[in-house]
């Protein structure tokens, strides 16, 4: 909160560490990772707000959405940001006449992705993010150089990675280096991993003569706190969500990144304004957030599957039962 | 969670982070600083449901509430918590025929110490913490002595650390340097601080040759991970609270310090159960956790008190006016 110009009026504050780094970057996966709860459902003008509010903000990329394959999965089934088609994100972004840069996320197996992601020159998607298990580099990385070969900034997100055995994890970012891919991303699915952990990772990613981005889930309410300790450690692009909104205990706040980084462009009040118009009134329909099933799969280093599915369930509120059941104690 | 007779079966991670420490501590404050969102009315039962809780978690430490002066605040208006008088402390525990000890908390300035806090002998209370404002430390060590001296272990707590400029802190910690207490208290009040600056003060806290502790706030869902970092760095007393039900943005939660630290003795279902039954309910009246005015206090490194006033008020959802009245934006 360096700058008074973006926050208001500065305090005094003994706040005296670095969070000055030219080269970072936030990227807000609202709308892409939110859609995990709503099967993409989203209504244009939340899009449209968050969008604007992510220009406003000065941030510097916003996801969109994923691009599944129809096949796999039925369009009468889910939203528009489950496909990500062109027509859809122009109806909202127009030509995206603004610096901020627009990404849609890959499953490896999950996508016909030789048809379905265009030559760069016909989209106005910017960058293209694989994600993957790590047993399934071989066809992220397919995935990886044909988005590179149409054109696209590509990132590798390698995820459940506190599942990842070290060898196994070694192997795959070796072969991740011989790939043309901008950026890998440690990505803590199940958000089990402390800050310790995270160092250790980022460390070992940042080998690789890559960028390195973090993508954080909040089940132990860590998701800020590891954010931070990756970009102590080298990370130069940040994933956030406004309100947290993502799968299940959600993301790191965008909201808190910007308080935290000291970048003279990042601006707060758009993302407030946009949070209280359109991303906390989902909360009647969406529970996202570190409640306590999520605090126990963090723990357990489970998918967060199952404690979604109890907190849409009426027995959200007894968690104990979800407790006993997870745990094998009934 | 390295105790599969703990937390029920034990599942494959990677989590290879050493949490075992056996000088290690809980203290649980859920009623003492709970109590400062309800003026400390809380119901026999949901007290005794917390210390059953404790003692059946194994938990090392639960504050009950102040030692407050009823010249000072009248006790028409507060609940029996803001005093701890020995009667009710003997309602709720008996003689705390238990394991888990006992403390009650002194502000500086506010209490008729001499008078109110009885000799060792005379009380179930094991410990006596002294909060004060650096600038209190004067007042802060005389209570410290007097406690000390009537049998108690001790600790002091200086609050809202984040508004201290480091000369005054190094004055501070030299004068307590010289008095008996035992535990030095890193207090986070504003919830401002983040990893690198607990890293630093606890570092500092420890060149003094006492226990030190860690008591975080959650504006910027830092709490657990600050509390980490302060144990990381050498800090053996840990405060949480449950649901981290605390002042504003609340406390770093004793459940997930639980499913941290991996000492035997520690057991997490007692906690969730209490959580279900006896806290999470209390939600319908008490706001609570790491809202957006708690954050937009915690990054102004400001007291959370107009962000309390503000929640409890019909605005509370319209915190962009939050944002604009306090950065004097309007």
């Amino acid at each position: 909160m360096s700058d008074p110009q973006k926050n208001g009026p500065e305090l005094t504050t003994n706040n005296d560490v670095l969070t000055y780094r030219p080269e970072i970057k936030i990227l807000d996966c609202t709308i892409r990772d939110g859609g995990l709860m709503n099967d993409h459902h989203f209504e244009d003008k939340a899009v449209r707000a968050v969008y604007d509010a992510c220009v406003k903000a000065g941030l510097d990329y916003m996801e969109l959405g994923y691009k599944a394959s129809k096949k796999l999965f039925a369009p009468t089934q889910f939203g528009a940001w489950k496909y990500c088609n062109e027509e859809d994100i122009k109806r909202i972004v127009g030509d995206n006449d603004s610096k901020l840069k627009l990404s849609a996320m890959a499953d490896a197996t999950r996508t016909d992705y030789k048809t379905d992601i265009l030559p760069k020159q016909q989209s106005v998607l910017d960058m293209i993010r694989v994600a993957c298990y790590a047993h399934q580099i071989d066809t992220a990385l397919d995935m990886v150089r044909d988005a590179h070969d149409k054109g696209y900034e590509t990132t590798i997100n390698i995820i459940a990675i506190s599942t990842v055995s070290e060898p196994e994890l070694d192997k795959t970012l070796e072969l991740v280096a011989e790939s043309p891919v901008g950026t890998i991303y440690l990505v803590d699915s199940f958000g089990n991993l402390y800050g310790k952990q995270i160092q250790h990772l980022i460390q070992k990613y940042s080998k690789y003569g890559r960028q390195v981005g973090m993508h954080a889930h909040n089940n132990q309410e860590l998701a800020f706190a590891n954010t931070i300790t990756a970009y102590e450690n080298g990370a130069n692009i940040l994933d956030g969500s406004l309100a947290g909104l993502g799968r299940g205990a959600g993301n790191c706040r965008t909201e808190l990144l910007v308080g935290f980084l000291s970048q003279p462009g990042y601006k707060l009040r758009p993302l407030l304004q946009c949070i209280q118009e359109h991303i906390e009134p989902l909360r009647k329909d969406l529970h996202w957030g570190p409640e306590i099933p999520y605090i126990i799969t963090g723990q357990l280093n489970q998918h967060p599957r199952p404690a979604i599915q109890f907190n849409s369930s009426q027995d959200r509120g007894s968690f104990l039962k979800f407790y006993d059941t997870i745990t094998g104690m009934t």
